[in-house]
């Protein structure tokens, strides 16, 4: 197909191991390409398809359809023009992806290093993980993560996850995932020297201080004054266009120039995220970010090699499943 | 005083470090004690204000006032009754204890090593501290701490921590604090095997799985099925009686035998792991506990033998404090 000369641009929705591979064929087919969450597995897979993105010259985009959600582009935009001021510490719970073990039983290749290559975070949060940095516009400089594998399901990989993350800046983050509690949380809070921003069910709740906190503390004498804060109410949001916005923004891309939402390139991010945090726990240690890439992808090998699954367990595997309840 | 037979009862309010050799001396003199929080600094020197109290018969109680707030109240009777299943998971976030430099700066002996022995965790997060144990019933068993000194004040002790637990059944938990921030945010999760409760501004929000999410799991065969779960509206809670509650209940244990609410024994949980966040911080490691209580002996003292406050210092700084936003 992608050397037919009847298609412009392929998506790829393929298990996650294959995006990079497929994307890469595509790219030197001189197509454009737009990849399903996760970009990749691992980010030295991912680093590949990036180089083959750019030097292909072709429009390359990944399904974030969250980026299109009113709420984290308005936290995006609250950030980035200065509303919250500098960023002091990042929060999320997102613990409501529950999964039983029908779920995980319903494909053996499933949460499975072989045939996913990961848990929770590779195939349940990479929209979270994406939206935790490009809300904020930071990266985690490094990370101290607490995977539980297999902890409430019998599988191999994670289902339960606690992460504590440090910013260049010296900001703190906390990203708390699994698929074993009901009912789940979904709760982002963001604090900065202007304030802070909770977003949950679906709600943005905004304090704003009337001057920053920095500049407060500054001047004042009052051993337990305060800044004088703002609770404040945005306009209503829109609805999310979702998967169809990402779908017409990338058209328009193409056809038109239009400046890509989620690029593909972008992908690395949340999945850098990912593997550090499998990495700080397998070594029960801080990880640096940039990690080293080679280490990350031997300590996935041995796991791989490791793997209940197969190519003939997946092969056995052939009832449909009602995916109506996925992303 | 102690020794005047005028009195039966003293409550000691004393600087933190002063707390266990003063109760000491009231035991040796027969009295009944009632301490403020915390216990004392160290749990070494609190196991012996609890060793004193064992032995001399006398009633020891704490003033934990937030034990006789109808919200944790009713979390740890819906707990311990088993409404909530067994516990997963808990998260404190509680950060609203904005302190400015001009806090800090109103008594020398504030926020040092020397003169407070600790700074959030010490002087504002011991309720917290309790209550985050004593609402589930369980202490961690290992702790992984992220304290940061001086971070957003000109202090030596800690106004931002961030701390990861596990406990003893493979539950995890976070407790987040911080003094720097505005508007902060005090919300308690804790997830169970049947359920979720949110403590926060205030209300208790109780979500009810139908059957434990364990059962659920076990009879199961729909990949995407979520066990039934039921918001719950509980009954109004009435008011705190707070540090009224605590001194009536002191005093009808003396006069009636009335169970006390906050046994003083029972000061050196939440004092124990605040030590070790502190101990995990300094070693840059885990912390199980029980830990070695020398150890954070030694390593307190180093801290105090630098510590910029003294004797000298405290002399001078007599300036009256406006202290009715404290606790």
């Amino acid at each position: 197909m992608y050397e037919s000369g009847l298609v412009d641009a392929v998506m790829i929705a393929t298990p996650h191991y294959d995006h990079p591979p497929e994307a890469r064929k595509a790219f030197a087919a001189g197509l454009h390409v737009l990849i399903e969450k996760p970009a990749g597995v691992y980010t030295k897979q991912v680093r590949q398809m990036n180089e083959a993105a750019a030097a292909s010259g072709r429009k390359f985009g990944i399904v974030y359809n969250q980026r299109m959600n009113p709420l984290y582009v308005k936290l995006r935009e609250l950030i980035a023009s200065g509303e919250l001021g500098e960023i002091r510490r990042t929060n999320w719970i997102i613990t409501n992806w529950y999964r039983s073990q029908a779920y995980y039983d319903s494909g053996s290749w499933r949460a499975t290093w072989a045939g996913e290559g990961g848990g929770v975070l590779i195939n349940q949060c990479p929209h979270q993980l994406d939206l935790w940095q490009w809300t904020i516009g930071m990266m985690p400089s490094r990370i101290r993560a607490f995977c539980h594998f297999g902890k409430h399901r019998d599988i191999e990989v994670e289902d339960d996850v606690t992460a504590y993350v440090e910013y260049p800046n010296g900001a703190t983050g906390v990203f708390v995932t699994t698929t074993g509690e009901a009912p789940g949380t979904n709760r982002f809070e963001v604090s900065g020297d202007r304030g802070k921003i909770v977003v949950e069910n679906g709600n943005m709740q905004f304090w704003r201080l009337r001057e920053s906190e920095r500049e407060f503390n500054k001047r004042n004498h009052v051993p337990f004054a305060a800044p004088e804060c703002w609770k404040v109410e945005l306009p209503p949001f829109g609805r999310s266009p979702e998967h169809v916005g990402i779908m017409q923004n990338f058209t328009d891309a193409i056809r038109h120039g239009t400046p890509l939402v989620a690029p593909g390139e972008e992908g690395i991010r949340g999945l850098s995220i990912s593997n550090a945090m499998h990495l700080s726990t397998w070594l029960d240690d801080w990880v640096d970010l940039p990690f080293d890439e080679d280490l990350y992808e031997r300590e996935l090998n041995r796991r791989i090699a490791g793997s209940r699954h197969s190519k003939r367990a997946e092969l056995q595997s052939a009832a449909p499943v009602d995916l109506s309840g996925t992303h």
